[in-house]
């Protein structure tokens, strides 16, 4: 919060004309909106080859063709070596000898727990340095429990600890500590890992494993991507829904999806039909099972997250054959 | 849909002036809504205490209110008695005195299965008098399947066939149908209930019980309802959600819920979280541990399907004590 407003104060005492943003992450995507909004000039340096890495590439690409029809100045690939003071500007020089030269400049790659304190009181660290916690969020150390972003946070589909910081898996966390430390016996169901955000005119959303996660933690994942409308073409004001969603080739088992559409799409509350049904451990192929709401101006009567899901069962079928 | 046709041919041909609506369910409230936005003047004639009797009448008041906002004249408790022919005017006469002169008149007060053919073939009658059929659409007579709007349906929660014509329930039997018919051995995994219309700027959505309809099937229904906001109120733009939940006292289990909201506040797919969770048969305290998405331009760390939920444990708890 102290940061958000130094950068607000920033912005209205100095009144900058130029700002780098560094990291393509939510935070950096929420900060280039913002300050666009704010009548800057940004230039967005993201690491690696597309911007917001929680998501598939392709549909990187999307928020990449939205930012930049915004005005920002995407630069993927782009590895940050030295932010110099030359005069009154901020020169920022990558690896690749790019040099952007800005009024301000935030950095936005990644978080990181503060854990001194609970190192201090003898509190182990778990997956990413985070403070270890059993499921019940007790510690190692009787009579302290932990919650947040600074703690580990128990992976439902995974079945193990991973390090991912997240306000809703905080909220989550926070409700079980605090009533077991009033002699409560719950434990944190875990997370999926679902995740949006707003970029100009276009949501993102996911939860779950990514292809690539899921193949990691031993699955043999099969992913389709489907674009469609958000809901009958014949009345006003469809727009593309792009929609890919991840099943176990094996089982059956649905591990994860994504989805990215314009704003007023019902794009987060889609996600969170697919979050419902990979915490129950559906199978993709169930998905057509769900009773879900349908008229005109909102969806079709197989809704967009049952089209992906039909055409993923289909998909696997062919490849069986 | 050769009424419909007929409907715009009339009104092209016509241009009638004044219509009355005799019905105010999903497809009279969706006419209004046509008519008013095609210059006429609309009377909307309901036999009900309230407009939308599948919802809650605390609910259906404020799809009334959008009703009158949008300059359509409402009158519940309209039992017609009479539609007659006075010159070129029709009138229409209710029980109580009513007299309401128009230029067309729409009747949609309900459908009834055609089963005429049915019937000819020898095959049975179900619920509601529409075509009787196992889980598998098979009819009473081999090699006959049948689905849709003219037969009856499995209700998930009430575990019995009802009489419930929806386009999403007629396009998951035609497949179950159509599978089995080729051999297939599928069961129709039964319906919610789970329905949304958009009247003017408002969206209605419900799924599984209402407290009633859940009385009568021999549960301890409970229901609260909760006015929130979709989204963080700090991030422009935040609407009134208006929620209701259903559990069951004794078991805790979620047995129903309403929503209503302005169009674009992602109702439907709200409504369909509380579907995959009534088709998983959780329980309304459980509601809480799903990881849903939050971003504060669409919604809250814990969503409002989940403050409402929480609310009822509490209502619940304090009832007890």
């Amino acid at each position: 919060m102290e940061e958000s407003f130094a950068v607000k104060d920033f912005i209205e005492k100095k009144t900058p004309r130029r700002a780098v943003i560094i990291g393509g992450g939510y935070i950096g995507l929420e900060m280039a909106d913002a300050l666009v909004q704010l009548g800057l000039e940004v230039t967005l340096l993201e690491f690696a080859s597309e911007v917001l890495t929680t998501l598939d590439p392709d549909f990187g690409r999307l928020i990449h063709a939205e930012l930049a029809a915004r005005g920002v100045t995407v630069k993927t690939g782009a590895e940050v070596q030295e932010i110099a003071l030359n005069q009154t500007d901020l020169c920022v020089r990558t690896a690749s000898g790019l040099t952007v030269t800005a009024d301000m400049v935030l950095v936005a790659a990644g978080a990181r727990p503060t854990t001194e304190l609970a190192r201090t009181a003898g509190i182990c660290l778990g997956a990413g340095n985070a403070v270890q916690v059993e499921r019940t969020m007790a510690t190692n150390v009787a009579d302290i429990w932990a919650a947040g972003d600074g703690v580990q946070t128990w992976h439902r589909i995974l079945k193990r600890y991973v390090y991912m910081p997240l306000g809703t898996t905080a909220h989550k966390q926070g409700r079980v500590a605090g009533e077991n430390m009033l002699g409560g016996m719950r434990e944190f169901q875990g997370s999926l890992g679902t995740q949006v955000v707003k970029v100009f005119g276009l949501v993102a959303a996911r939860t779950g494993l990514r292809e690539k996660e899921a193949a990691a933690a031993g699955f043999d994942p099969f992913t389709i991507s489907l674009t469609t409308w958000d809901h009958k073409v014949y009345y006003p004001g469809a727009e593309e829904l792009h929609l890919m969603i991840t099943g176990d080739h094996n089982s059956g088992r649905l591990l994860g999806a994504q989805i990215v559409g314009r704003y007023k799409t019902e794009v987060s509350k889609r996600i969170d039909i697919l979050a419902a049904a990979l915490f129950h451990g559906m199978r993709v192929e169930d998905l057509s099972d769900l009773d879900l709401a349908y008229t005109p101006p909102l969806s079709s009567p197989w809704d967009p997250v049952q089209m992906v899901a039909m055409q993923w069962c289909v998909a696997v079928k062919n490849r069986r054959a």
